[in-house]
């Protein structure tokens, strides 16, 4: 039975299910940023999903990439640029990043993973954020 | 008309192409790792391709995964954990990165983009490491 791995609440906010993944948003102010996890028990790698479901997964990367450009539009940082991940070195549940990355961002133009702490979000801009990444994922 | 930005010649190895994308081998001894390309000219984001395009660049991005696991076990260093990733900050064209990873290699558990300087393989563990990929790829 697929359960979602204890390390994401904590760092992240759900925003719901698409057909495939569960999708959550990083509860990190510096980057627009939502988290996929496909909702098969066990997958680790994206070549532990059926042909069918990895499809269903570009797909739904896709759509979070325009929610994740929502979210920058509605925070006054339009998003320059995507970035998709799936790393999992630390938490091993296959999950895919796709994060909205600006030259100005701390960051820039190094990965998100790794440098520097999480920034938390005020409380309006968090429903800012969740509310937009809703309405654009259809949520 | 689709040409390779300059900026991978330098720190790649042609490995040839696949049906949709052109294939390097990254020049770095720390980690088997591997560059697609999908040849479609100015294309920087997924959204960039045609919906049949991104279905082939998943397949491919799993042929791969695999061609990166049979480099680090033809150099005795066996991949732990596949990641991918889709970042384009610096060099705009659409690529994706397939890179090995192990507990002890030098960037783990962070991201293998940024940290550290390439390390050069041997000539031998090169034409190793090409001719692996290749084999497994079909090229």
């Amino acid at each position: 039975m697929f359960t979602i791995d204890p390390a994401f609440p904590p760092t992240s906010q759900a925003l719901g299910d698409l057909r495939l993944s569960h999708v959550r948003l990083q509860a990190d102010a510096r980057f627009p940023w939502i988290v996929l996890i496909p909702r098969v028990a066990g997958a680790v790698e994206l070549e532990d999903l059926a042909a069918e479901d990895r499809d269903m997964l570009m797909d739904e990367v896709l759509r979070c990439g325009g929610a994740v450009r929502a979210v920058g539009e509605a925070l006054g940082r339009p998003v320059e640029k995507l970035n998709v991940g799936q790393l999992g070195n630390i938490t091993r549940q296959l999950h895919i990043h796709v994060v909205g990355r600006r030259g100005d961002d701390p960051a820039w133009p190094g990965p998100v993973w790794g440098p520097g702490a999480a920034e938390p979000y005020s409380a309006a801009e968090l429903a800012t954020a969740i509310a937009m990444a809703q309405a654009s994922l259809g949520l």
